[in-house]
């Protein structure tokens, strides 16, 4: 089975001073450090990222990877959007099972050096075409998931902000987070509008930043590593691209499908979980994610949301995006999805220190690209 | 082991009616009605693509391809510049590798839409950032190796005519080529230069275009399908994404990698193989193919294409491009290294008609991403 032996995440946020393969060779050299590996132990290379090619015309990370590392070995550049990290993640298990190998998985994005409308630009990449034409950015994507939702089940933009707040209060626990300042209830109502009724605060940020882990199946290396999470299951899902195409507005179907599948392969149910990452783009994503995942009702999120029940220290049978989430943590989409996973991996080695869950066995990362057309859902144990 | 049991190409060339999708949908369906398969018979996807988000922004391929096809299967987008093809068919192999499953892999390139400029800087995108800001292109980088080759073994560029000359011939057999014209020494050599010593009759075309394969390791599946190419290697290297890293201009060192591995782990001899399509972006860059290779010792390489014994008809020991090449098939970045393999399933499997290589049992592609940052070797037999 494999396991994760070490992780490392550069800081997020607004980075002027580094570029995408700065980040990356310090999320690479970062826990090639902190797990005292030589480059030449590593079999394989997965990298994930979403924007290289269209912000910066950098393609064929491959090669520089490769160039960077001073190494001869496969390396693959996988993108899904924002589920990019994750469906690396995912390629990197097949990519060992039944093998005595390690592979880097590294997820890495460079937004801050384009222009606000390059970036909406880019992010829109990863919705239909003809929803770009439609004008459609994300943030309008998301908000008629959220109006929809909020309309069927009677709540009100309250139950989006309270996930806010949440996050951010982990977010501030997390000093690798792009905002670290908590915020009120009064802060999230009150911010500007990006498309009703998405809030400036219920959003994620623009973000750099980049994170790597190393996975292994090598029993011989693994044991010289303490408190190493296995990969109980990790599953992907796919969807219809275009938001016009899906059955309902109200669930993200490969959620669901890449959940149940997930649950099935390890053994367990969601009521097993100690600790999620999970994709909280916008604050009516997680809304949407713990109940496609399992957690609660379809319907019950605007209700659960309001007794922050998954905010750590409040004595919840499940802590969710202790990282802070995207919201907090900050959202460098390709790096997103590893984060996810080595935050998982602090939670269950138990060094994530004053944000620890404590005794947690169990550990779900969810990620998600554009609005639903990929999910995949990983499940670590210790 | 895992054996592909059907192919389907579209018509490569400058296909103006047709969208990156319509092409993608196209190949998909094609080699599913080729195979008699239903789409839920399919286990995952893998799409290779390069310049989607660049040209069209168009990423997360994964949701559109799940529209599509009408699935929530796992879809996977992987990218390597012009090695897009051969990363996806390695990440393929792998996934089924042990299983008893059966994936549909699938590359599409849509070029044409976009002005010369634009794909000029596309495909840029491939070569390192410091490389492109020296105002460096494809042709650009490939006309330095050739001169460097040219100069160091004594040759003239009526070497790398010949094997523009021979690939246009193969190309006249293959009702799917871009270019189904022959063409002469004297038309390559007065045809203008783009990069010396590279002319616009040495270099591959600007393509649209998609194929797809399914490869499957389902006994009693694989079972229902005659002449069934095995997969007896599928390996993958990298180097330095940029030419200045290099420790010599005569030679893809990822190229040697990856064929001595392939020939190691296929238990054969570069003797043994009947068929290969090689990469031949640039004339010049089939000679250091076939050298790199190993067909050739180096340096031998214009000598051996006077003499046109890798031609059809020649009486020569292996045959080398009988697709055209990228050069006369056309070169649809993403589709291209899936047509290679799917041109050496048509000739193991006895179905290359006019271009038959006659009792091929061992066929080699080789696909190689930028200037030589990564390179993927695959050996089928049957």
């Amino acid at each position: 089975m494999s396991e994760i032996i070490g992780y490392y995440s550069t800081k997020f946020g607004e980075l002027w001073e580094r570029s995408l393969y700065d980040l990356a060779a310090e999320a690479i050299f970062g826990v090639l450090k902190e797990t005292k590996l030589e480059s030449r132990k590593i079999d394989a290379i997965f990298y994930a990222n979403m924007m290289g090619g269209v912000l910066e015309n950098n393609l064929h990370a491959t090669g520089k990877i490769a160039e960077i590392m001073g190494v001869n070995i496969p390396i693959f550049r996988v993108e899904a959007a924002c589920a990019s990290g994750g469906s690396a993640f995912h390629l990197a298990t097949q990519y060992i099972a039944g093998n005595n190998k390690t592979v880097l998985v590294v997820g890495a994005e460079k937004q801050n050096d384009a222009s606000p409308d390059q970036v909406t630009s880019a992010l829109a990449s990863a919705a239909s075409g003809e929803e770009q034409e439609a004008g459609l950015t994300f943030p309008g994507l998301y908000g008629m998931m959220a109006r929809y939702y909020l309309e069927k089940y009677k709540y009100t933009e309250e139950s989006m902000a309270h996930i806010a707040v949440k996050n951010h209060y982990h977010g501030s626990l997390n000093d690798k987070a792009q905002f670290r300042r908590k915020i009120t209830m009064d802060q999230v109502l009150k911010s500007p509008y990006v498309a009703d009724p998405i809030k400036v605060l219920d959003s994620s940020p623009i973000s750099d930043g980049a994170a790597a882990l190393i996975l292994s199946n090598d029993k011989s290396l693994c044991k010289n590593y303490r408190n190493r999470p296995h990969v109980l299951a990790c599953e992907v899902a796919t969807d219809t691209i275009s938001l016009a195409g899906r059955a309902r507005l109200d669930e993200l179907k490969a959620t669901v499908i890449a959940s149940k599948k997930a649950y099935k392969e390890a053994g367990i149910t969601a009521a097993d979980i100690d600790v999620a990452e999970v994709h909280d783009c916008f604050t009516i994503a997680e809304i949407l994610a713990m109940e496609d995942l399992g957690f609660w009702k379809k319907g019950r999120g605007g209700a659960e949301s309001a007794q922050y029940v998954t905010q750590l220290g409040n004595g919840g049978r499940i802590i969710v995006n202790p990282s802070g989430g995207l919201k907090a943590a900050g959202h460098p989409v390709g790096a997103t999805g590893i984060k996810q996973l080595g935050e998982l991996y602090m939670q269950l080695s138990g060094q994530a220190t004053s944000r620890q869950v404590k005794g947690a066995k169990y550990g779900l990362a969810h990620n998600v690209g554009g609005s639903g057309g990929t999910a995949v859902v990983t499940i670590l144990g210790v």
